[in-house]
């Protein structure tokens, strides 16, 4: 399959590059790095990228941000800043990647854990992430030519959580998130959200 | 308790605007008529309501648009309408309220079954459902001074697909809304979310 991997510079994409291309033609596609890049907050971006790449199989996406912070300090800015990288960047990524997809095709964003164990913090992060889940449970029944359409869950790595000092224990190894995104790609789920701990 | 009702002019707030009332001291609040008014997608017109209203005990929100059509043809303005009113100004109503809230009070939300079960033409409207919903698992992670926060959610009223000449087999009476309502006000619910369905 020709697959375009967003946030492929990235903890996440660094891994489902190496992992992917074993079987794959990847198209890794950064931020501000490498030969093709996009700012998924920019449709005008997205449009670009799609028209210099062309047709593809599947497109992965481990990117997006989303702002951690106390709930009375989220400011209006944080919320917005959210709503529009993490949550609408990846639906603008499906909603504008559907005229180059193959029939057959699949789309696969990533969410987190935090959409249903949230944190102290994660008030915006949890926002985005379930949002995000909501709407590749409905845009699944309404994809043309056989399309699929999923969600992965991570947990936090433990190397994120080596890097915050946080306890690594509730973690796990950023290697081990590929098997998801393997699934999704290759396998047959449509509307699902696979959590990365279930499919170890 | 002193209970601000978001949305009372409405179909599930006409409802509950008559059973709270039956225990508690309401202060309906409409969009476009009646003596309090707010457009919760305008963080001024919230603030003077709080402003206008004081100190209250109970917020709850049966308010907020999120728009319905097939994913290919909702527009960028569809989905960022249905996250400014209802996903971003029931949030806001929560963010604002915070200082007017009494300690032990409560904030309800409103989403739908739409969230978790999608039909046609729902993307928008699952996304803003289930992006509430994982803002108020984490927000209820750090509300201060013993303060809860739910949301309720509704399936279609019989009534509105009567109105629509939908199937109405899949629906309930408003009427039996309610009860999900007066249980996140009266109740210790926090963080949930109270299946109108499940609580008959």
């Amino acid at each position: 399959m020709r697959i375009i991997l967003i946030g492929a510079t990235g903890l996440i994409g660094r891994v489902l590059l190496e992992r992917l291309s074993e079987r794959h033609e990847l198209i890794p596609v950064g931020h501000s790095s490498g030969e093709n890049r996009v700012d998924i907050t920019d449709q005008s971006s997205i449009r670009s990228l799609f028209e210099k790449v062309g047709r593809f199989d599947a497109l992965v996406s481990a990117a997006g941000g989303a702002r951690f912070g106390a709930l009375e300090k989220l400011t209006d800015e944080d919320f917005a800043a959210s709503l529009n990288d993490k949550l609408m960047g990846q639906i603008n990524l499906v909603r504008l990647g559907l005229q180059s997809v193959n029939a057959g095709g699949s789309f696969t964003l990533t969410t987190g854990v935090l959409a249903h164990e949230p944190i102290q913090g994660s008030a915006a992060i949890s926002l985005v992430n379930s949002g995000i889940e909501g709407f590749v449970r409905a845009a699944s029944l309404e994809l043309p030519r056989s399309l699929r359409i999923n969600v992965v869950s991570p947990p936090f790595a433990v190397e994120t959580l080596k890097e915050l000092g946080m306890d690594e224990s509730t973690g796990l190894p950023v290697a081990s998130f590929a098997r998801a995104y393997i699934e999704a790609v290759e396998g047959t789920h449509n509307g699902e959200v696979l959590d990365v701990r279930r499919l170890q």
